[in-house]
Formats: C-alpha cells, sequence, structure tokens
C-alpha cells in the first residue's frame, strides 16, 4: 500500500529539495503544484486546484480543494481554503508565498485577507497539465489580485488575532445545573472517556477559532474507525460569506492528516455557544450526515470563560 | 402607513430625477446610496450596505445586504448579489453601473462575474454617514477591483447565456407512476389551486435558473399571508461557493417587493431535480425553517425535458 500523501514537508527537508533542485526556496513551491493537484477531491466538478504555500518556519503545506455533493456549492473548501486550514493546524503564523494551479477566485482572495499582511503575500499562478494557461513568469503581491481590499482592517482593532494567529476564547463547557451530580461537564455527551476526549478536543479547536466578526466561535472533532482525533476550528471572514465552518475544517485536518474515505469518520463533536446568533449545529449534523451517515454525530454546548 | 420602499425606480422617473438634479443618469446613482442602505437587514453586523444600479434599459435598481441569525454566515445576501437578482426579477439583461457604500468584498467582485461584460461594468464606491472613507472621485471599471478574473469564460462556451440572460431550462414535473389515475404533474403537491399555483411558479423559477456549472438549476416560490406570490431562481456561481441560493433569491424578491417581517410567509415550494448533485432541499428547508417557523414547505421534484 502506498503512504499517504502528505501535505507538509518540514523545514529540512524543504531546504535539502531546493538545494537539490538548485531553486531558492519560494521557487520551488510551483515545482510541487503538480503534485498537489492529483490530490483533490472534486466529485462535483472534476476540476481540481493544487495550492503549495512557503511559511516563515521554512516549512512547506498543501492545499486542495473539496467538494460535497447532495449539498449546495457554499459547502466547498477551495485549495487556498484548505491551505490556509493546513497552515492553521501546524501552528504556522503567517504565509509568505505560494504557488497555485487556476488563478484565484474572488472568495479566496478575500478569505486571505484574514491573514496578516495579506496583501504582501506573494503569489504565483502555475497551471499544470493545462496548455490553455501560461504560467506567471514570477511572484507577485496578493494586493495586486484584490486592489482596495475590504478586510479586517475595516472592521477590528490592530491587536486582535487575524486567522493564523494564536487565539485563546477562553470557552468552557457549559455545566447544566438540573443534574449536578452527573458532574456533567459535557452536557450528556458522557458516554465514556473517549467521548469525553472528543469534547475536550472540539472545546480545543473552539477555544482556536477565528470568529471576531459574529463573535461565535466554534470547533468540531472527528473521531476514525482507528481512534485517530482530527480537529477543525472555525474560521470568520470580515465579509462574511468566505468563512469556512468547523467541520469543514476538520475534514481538511483529516484529510490533510492522511485521512482516507470520509465513511471511515465515526463520531463528531460540535462545540459551540448555546443559541450563538452564528449558529453551525444544523449545518454541521446536515454535511457529517452527508459525508458520514453512520458517524454518530453529537452536540456540546460552551460559555464565554 | 408609509408606503413600502422601493427597489425599482422606473426609467422616465429616474430620468426626471437626473434632469432635476442636472446629473447625469450615472452620477444619480450615488446619490441613493443613502436612501437605499437603511433598507438593509443585518440582524447579525447591523453593518448596512446599499447599493444603486443602472440597466440598459434606464431603470434603476436597489440593492441591500441580508443576514439570518442562526445560521452560518454563508447563507447572507450581500447589497451586490440582492443587486443582481433584483436585476434578474425585472428581467434586466445587463448592469451598466452601479454606486456603493462600502468596498465590495472579493466574493461580491467574483459574484458579478457571471455578468456579461462583468470587467466593463462601472462601479463607484460611496460611503455615507462614514467620516473615516472618503468616496471615489468617478466611476472606474470592476475590472479593476477584480484583475485576472477566474470566470465564466474559464469554464463555458460563449454561447452559454450568463446570469441576467434568458434561460430556459426546459424542466416539466416529474410524473410519479405509481399513481397516475391523481394526474399528479405535481408529485403530491396537490392540495388545491394555491399549492399548484406556487408549485408552478417555482418550476418557472428553475427553469430560469442559472446552473450552468453544476447543471442543477433549481427555484423557489414563497407565499404570504395576502397571497402574493415571490419566485427565486438559484444563481450559481463559477467559483462555486458564492453561488446565491434559490430561498435567498426569493427572499430578495419579498424584500424587494414590499413584504414585511418573513413571518409573514406561509408557503414555499422549492422545485430541483431529484437526487442532484448540488440539492437544496435541506437547507432550503433550515433557512426557511429559521425565517418563518410557521410556513409550509414543499419539495417537488423535476426532470429535464
Amino acid at each position: 500500500m502506498d503512504p499517504p500523501p502528505r501535505f507538509v514537508i518540514e523545514a529540512c527537508e524543504a531546504a535539502a529539495m531546493a538545494k537539490d533542485a538548485g531553486l531558492a526556496l519560494t521557487d520551488l513551491l510551483p515545482t510541487l503544484v503538480g503534485a498537489a493537484k492529483p490530490l483533490a477531491r472534486t466529485p462535483i466538478s472534476r476540476y481540481h486546484v493544487g495550492a503549495v504555500g512557503l511559511g516563515p518556519s521554512g516549512r512547506i503545506f498543501l492545499g486542495v480543494n473539496l467538494e460535497f455533493p447532495g449539498l449546495p456549492l457554499h459547502h466547498s473548501v477551495h485549495a487556498e481554503q484548505f491551505l490556509a486550514t493546513n497552515l492553521a493546524l501546524h501552528r504556522e503564523r503567517r504565509l509568505l508565498a505560494f504557488a497555485v494551479s487556476s488563478t484565484p477566485c474572488g472568495h479566496c482572495r478575500q478569505f486571505f485577507q484574514e491573514i496578516r499582511d495579506a496583501p504582501d503575500i506573494q503569489i504565483r499562478v502555475f497551471p499544470v497539465d493545462d496548455p490553455d494557461q501560461a504560467p506567471d513568469p514570477a511572484f507577485g503581491p496578493l494586493s495586486r489580485l484584490l486592489p482596495r481590499r475590504f478586510g479586517p482592517d475595516d472592521l477590528l482593532d490592530k491587536e486582535v488575532p487575524l486567522l493564523l494567529e494564536p487565539h485563546h476564547n477562553g470557552l468552557t463547557f457549559l455545566t447544566r445545573s438540573p443534574n449536578p451530580d452527573r458532574g456533567s461537564s459535557c452536557n450528556g455527551f458522557c458516554d465514556g472517556p473517549e467521548a469525553d476526549e472528543l469534547a475536550a478536543a472540539a472545546l480545543e479547536a473552539a477555544n482556536e477559532s477565528h470568529a471576531p466578526y459574529s463573535k461565535c466561535p466554534s470547533g468540531v472533532a472527528i473521531v476514525d474507525r482507528e481512534g485517530k482525533v482530527y480537529k477543525g476550528s472555525y474560521a470568520e471572514s470580515a465579509a462574511y460569506n468566505p468563512s469556512l465552518g468547523p467541520v469543514q475544517a476538520a475534514l481538511v485536518a483529516y484529510v490533510a492528516g492522511g485521512g482516507g474515505g470520509y465513511d471511515g469518520i465515526v463520531g463528531a463533536v460540535l462545540v459551540e455557544k448555546e443559541g450563538a446568533v452564528v449558529r453551525q449545529e444544523n449545518t454541521a449534523r446536515l454535511l457529517m450526515g452527508l459525508v458520514s451517515p453512520k458517524c454518530d454525530f453529537r452536540v456540546v454546548h460552551c460559555r464565554s470563560g
């Protein structure tokens, strides 16, 4: 069996690859787009997109697009969103440069505005297997593709952390008073240590969620048949619609972490505030039910600490 | 009682207003942004956006943003999407120019690419009641805000109709064989002539739906307490996520048509293909259930003619 595809290349290996190729690290990125592209999961469009980005740690991250049949298209994850989520998963605080196989759409140009110094991110469109499109001759700043941006600067104070920066949302489980003797810090999702662990992972994800606009952070943890846990944090956009849901983020973690078919996911917990004005529950249940119908889906509520 | 706000200004009236103000028709648009903005329905952000556009007929159209609490933010309708939907409702085939109170986000710049000659649409950002933002001194082309677009040209043949152009999707109701003597062209949604009428309106909307990428057109018709029917057609984006759902489109029709609170909506029918790969049903039910909990929601399936 082939080893699962890798979505992160460690700094030392990336440096060695660049040296072998006689390239600067940034110029290595376009050479990896062709390997990323086939990892996309696009049952609707069959239109594969691969994105390869470089962080300040020297690590290289891959992103691909994901689509989910049976639902509206706003559930899709673009390769650039996958890339940003992959960076967040690995606590990479910025994106310096990326190469991508298709010109980013406006939705992605907007989503990237949540990253610090987004206008300066260097981008190079580098089509592979597409004779109709010529690659960019060089990298150029993202600001060239989204001039006069609408972004975090328009809505947030300068000190508010942006997407890839550390978040400590201070959420704790909501203890329900009706049943105090259960010691229920997990709102009834107390079927055993594994369930507790999954809820705790989802709470961690919610605590790292970027939701400065609605102040409704949320997180999802999923577990596969082998007991491996993957976490995803809701990532909000200043422009609202391009926001990435917590299930999408967890599915990115699953794919990037070597997960196979989504039906390998057997359990999922969503943590969000009760009565949140931006409420993920019903939508998360819908998406999880579609990608893995037998998955046990639970919601645990939390509150600000 | 005040008359309901108007979202369309007829050509003769617009011409007279421009003449009175000593302005070209296009230069009248920024002067109307301040009147549009308060019509936004933004219970989440309280961030009102108004957009005012001019079509080749000489008519002026308004757009505002809509938000829906209790759901993820991708359900939101931006002012520019409202404007485009308003143009479609009134069979205006192009958008020549628009003024808008905030810099359009990348999502909206992308959504507008579905309109013929989008790069040439003239735009002027014209903030009102916002001392921090200076208005644009003049109109400029949309291409300046979304250079090197990803759009319909990348995926469609030239002769495929774009968003505002006439669509005839050739959908008909799916006749179910088990109960032929009911003459059921409406899949069991035959509780009377009104229900038939609503399903027929939803089928019309589905037939006008712009869904060239997934080939899963859909439409929604809603009816209010007074029996007034509003139709909305699903509008797809080449970039997938910015697509506007059929319920959103119908709610735009409701707001633009003078509808008050959404709880005035008592019935809704969604028409889409059975087993569509882009399936609106569950999401449409969720949104309708939230905005008007007592609304009777039905789904009627159709097929390509």
